[in-house]
This record gives C-alpha cells, structure tokens and sequence, in this order.
C-alpha cells in the first residue's frame, strides 16, 4: 500500500539540481492556461490563450507551446530552469505513456501529446485527465490535504471528478474513472449531452440549472435573473441568455426564489450521485469545486452533504467530510503540477 | 502497488507446518454454513444449521461454535489440524479488528465477532462483510482470476457487491464498501428495504421481480407462475407467495412473457447501477453471481451487459469483461478462507 501523501510541498529539495522549476498546463476547450511553478506551489508566472480546436490538433499543440513559452518569459526565466511540464486534458488520458484517448471538444482520439510536446520542448512531459488532476491538486495541496482516500467533484458547465484511494489517483483500466457526472440517477431523466438520460451532469450542472430558470421565467415566473439578463443586453455582451455562476450567485444571495430553488436542486442532485459513490467506495472525504461552487460558496456544499447523509447509512457518512475545495481556477495547472512532482519522486511504498 | 493475486491455490505450501486446513464460515440472516477447507480450496467437511438471530447474538455466536465443530467431525479432522477460522457476516465488519459494526438481520451493533470466538476455538478468527469475501473468492477463485481490477455484485433476496483495486478488497473509510444495491438510479423509485427510494435493490432484487411478476397477475395478466405457486399451495409448502429464483429460471425459459420482462428489467436495471460503477472506478472486469443469476444464468448476464454498454463511453467498456459467478453457494465460505490465506501470506509490494 502506497503513502498517503508525498512529503507535502518538500519535494523541492528533491528537484533544486539545476532546474526546479514545473510547467503546469490546463488545457480547456476554450482556454489554455499555462504556467511556471515552483516547488513550492508559488506561481511565478502566467499566460492565458484561446485554443482554436477548430483549427486541428497541430495548431492547439502549437499554441500550447507558445503559451507555455511565454509563460516562462512571464516568469522571467529559461527553459533551461523548467523541470518538466504537467498538462491537463479534458478526456480519458493515459498518464504512463502520455497518449490522450480521447478529447471530444479537441476532437483529439489517440494523440501521442507528451511525446509530440517533449520533443519540441526538450523537456519531459507528463499528462493527465483534467479532472483528475483538479482532484490531485486538491489532495495534495489543498482540501483533501491529510487523507487516504477522497472523491473530488467539479460542478460547472459539466460535471467532472476524480478518485484518490490509498493515496493514489485511480486511473482506471482505461483511464476512464472518475466520471462522476455521468453516473445515471434519474432513469428516463433529461437528456445529457453524452445522449443518454438521467445523467447527473443532465440534472445538475449550471447548464441544467440554467435551463430550470429560463424555463420558469418562460412560464411567467419572476426572477432577478431577468434583469441581469436585461443588463447584459444592454451592455451587448456575447451570450445573452447564459446565466453565469456569479449571476446565479447574486440571485442566490438576494433570496431569488426561482434561483434558489434550481441551485439546490442541483447540490442535491450532486449529493445522490455521490451517495453513489459513497456506497461504493466509503471514501473520508468528499471536495466538492468548480465554477458553480465557487461561486455560491458553502451554500452548495451544505446542500449536498445533506442530501449525502439522507441517502447513505450513518456508517457509510459518519466520519466523512465533504468540504469545499481551495484552488480554485488554479487546480488545473496545479494538478498537473502535482502529477509531475509524483512521477519524479514516486512514492515508496 | 501490491501485486494482483497471491500465488493461486499455492498458498498451501505456506501452512503446511502443522495445521494446514481453514474453516470458513458464511453466516447468514437465517443460516450458518460452515466448513473445512484444504489448502488447494477442496471443501472436505461442511455443516448447516439455522441462525436462530431472534435468540441474540450469544446464542448465534455458540451456534457458530457448534456448526464449526460439526464441519470438523464431517472432515474427520480435530480442531488441531485448524490452522485459522473465517467468517463472513452479513454487514459492514472491520476485517482487521474482526468487529461487526452493525449486522442488521442479527441485530448486531459493534460485536468483536473474532475476539469471541477466537478465545472460544483457540484458533485466530478473521471477520469480513460477506459480499465482500463472495468477491474476493470470485477474484482469487473464481471468474476474476487474472484480472486487477473487479466489481463483485450478487442479486438475490437483496443485492450486495464488492470491489477489488489493485488486487485488494477495498474495504473503505468505515469498511462499508461495495454497497452497489443501494446506489440510486431513479430518484422517486420504489421504496427500497432501508428506507430510501429509488436503490438498486428495490428495483432488481428477486423480491421487486417477485412484486413486479404478482402485481401483473392480480391485474388479471397469464403466467405460468400461477400454476408454480398453485403447485406450492397443493403440497402445503411455506411461504406461499414467495416466487423463488428456480421458479423464474422455469418460467423464463418456458418464455413466459411476464417473467421474460420482470427478469429483463432486473438485469438493466443492475447495469445500469454498473454503468454508474464503472463511470467511477473503470475496472477490468464485473463478475456477476447470486441465486437469481445462477438460476437464470448467462441470459440475464448478456442483458446486464447489454445495458452496461448501452449507458457507458465505448472507452470505458471497451475492454471490459462481464461474466458470471462460478462459486454458486460456496463463494461465501471460500471467500472467508480467501480473507484467512491473505492475512496469513500477505501479498508483497
């Protein structure tokens, strides 16, 4: 059985050869995210880019690198002082041999990503599902800092996860675990955007809680969103009927009756899904992050260990802790991180 | 990482000292089965007797004893030749202290099971949940030889599971793992056995098919389960109503149409409680047993199959093996001796 933790953010003294410095990568669908860390977990620097999937995956490589040569410019420092880079995808990613299987909204399928970036880098480069690196990054230097095992969950357009048990990131047999969004608890539920019904991400991501206020507001039901909506016209800004996590928020805060009550639904929908996976796996912790969460703050997560104790034995819930989660926006690329650090310094068992 | 699988059925070579057989012991709500086992997994004595859990826990406890001994003298061996006991208790049971901590059907709530006993026997006594140990004799025994990674589920009377990362029981934060059956897969579903609405168990287990196939008849639907359970009423047997596996095996393969979909609908319902699993943990394999599945066979695991698919990513299913049970009954007492040969040779990092 491997330690529970890696001698937290000491593993600096291992790397301060010559280069200590880590690249860590979020790589979204619209948004890349580069940065320089140190061993410490103190970013020094950042780029942000747009990453024009529809260009191809030769184009998104390329500008992986540029963002991540201009990150280290950010930081004022060479490619000489990185380490290595950590990259997160968002898709079922083999961490041993740095093959991405599949990312649909790159519409990447196979790509040999830390090969192909390795070479045009000249330093190592390990790669990992976004997720659950999010999920490492809160393990390790985060909420779930001090557990064995934990469920991280990640609740914004989509809902995504990752599993850390006896100390270690669960990979899967594909590199698939930690799906979390797509378990189905709704049989005959709404469609999700996988095609399926029923799905946890159908029910309660901010797209489904998006689609339960418009519908309200369609059948004539009043609502402060109308009028952040009203002033987003105004102001002519893209997306006009988006309902963002910080307009939900505010509306939240404000007592909004409509956005109240679609937010909860959605943490308790978040809470049943889990109560899965509680039964499953028993885990000690639960941290519960993303767009919508951070937005709405303690709220949400109170919501979902309610609806976790309600649908679990007191046994299964009763030393578990369901916190929310630290990073941030930056677990991304701190996950990453972290994933580089653990693959340089294994941990001993 | 520990390595997948101690060395298969050569442990004897370990415990050929002095005593070399292992007692394992499957105690259930209404029966004990207890037995002794050879160092190859030959089962060489065995012994049944009732339960009798209305009688409390110090009257099932020397029922254990007794059926223990029985077992013994069916061998013709001594309670010398016992190198160890296991014993498999239906609830959430810490293996390594050999606490129960609650045994609804008994009643039990936190009963040093192994410490009782073991000062009873004069031999060590290890304790572990019994779908649990009927996944890891599954796993070391059975259809999950070779493989890593396992889901273990068992459909009868209720529905419970097991799970197997990294070649071992994972037991949880709380030794309350594997609890598949009450994962919620429709919100507003039936009323389940513990409460809550929706579970697995309250939609799949041979009782909702036994509600589902009696609720078509009263509604005036043909089957010939009438004539099964007119048959029951002539010879004056008990429990009148109660339509067992065996019944629905006959009729399902007399193709009788309300049976076919009750059954049917059991096994999507289970894999869709799978899918869910396998979105979480991706394993290697699933092996599928108890009384239903036994009776009903590789039929009822196509259909679970089938439904797996059809709710998960071609990724995650890809190379995923579905079979079924291969111990039947004695998994639950191989899987006691499996827990005892684990503990007395642990596996090596």
């Amino acid at each position: 059985m491997a330690s529970a933790h890696p001698a937290d953010l000491t593993v600096g003294a291992d790397l301060t050869v010559e280069a200590d410095l880590i690249v860590g990568v979020d790589l979204g669908g619209t948004k890349i995210l580069a940065t320089v860390v140190r061993p410490d977990g103190t970013i020094i620097g950042r780029e942000k880019r747009l990453t024009k999937a529809e260009k191809g995956s030769d184009t998104v490589l390329k500008r992986i690198v540029k963002a991540i040569r201009d990150a280290i410019s950010v930081a004022e420092v060479t490619l000489d002082d990185i380490r290595a880079v950590g990259i997160g995808v968002p898709g079922p990613t083999d961490t041993k041999s740095g093959i991405v299987h599949e990312a649909p909204n790159l519409a990447w399928s196979e790509t040999p990503v830390a090969a192909i970036l390795s070479e045009q880098l000249g330093v190592p480069v390990y790669v990992g599902n976004d997720t659950n690196l999010c999920t490492l990054a809160e393990f390790d230097l985060g909420a779930g800092r001090g557990a064995t095992s934990m469920i991280g969950v990640f609740i914004g357009t989509g809902i995504g996860g990752g599993l850390i048990l006896n100390g270690d990131l669960l990979d899967g047999a594909t590199q698939a675990a930690g799906e979390i969004g797509h378990m189905i608890i709704r049989i005959g539920g709404p469609r999700c955007g996988c095609g399926r019904h029923g799905c946890t991400e159908a029910l309660a991501s901010r797209l489904a809680i998006e689609h339960r206020v418009m519908s309200m507001i369609e059948k004539g039901r009043d609502s402060m969103i109308q009028d952040l909506l009203a002033e987003k016209k105004k102001k002519n800004e893209i997306d006009q009927r988006r309902i963002r996590s910080q307009m939900l928020a505010k509306a939240y805060t404000a007592n909004d009756a409509i956005v109240r009550r679609a937010v909860d639904r959605s943490a308790w929908y978040v809470g049943v899904a889990l109560a899965g996976a509680v039964h499953l796996i028993n885990p000690e912790q639960i941290v519960v992050g993303g767009g919508l969460v951070e937005a709405i703050g303690q709220p949400y997560v109170d919501k979902v260990t309610q609806s976790i104790h309600e649908q679990t034995f007191d046994i299964s819930h009763r030393n578990l802790k369901v916190t929310q989660a630290q990073l941030g926006d930056d677990a991304g690329v701190l996950g990453a991180v972290c994933l580089v650090r653990r693959r340089l310094t294994p941990t001993t068992p």
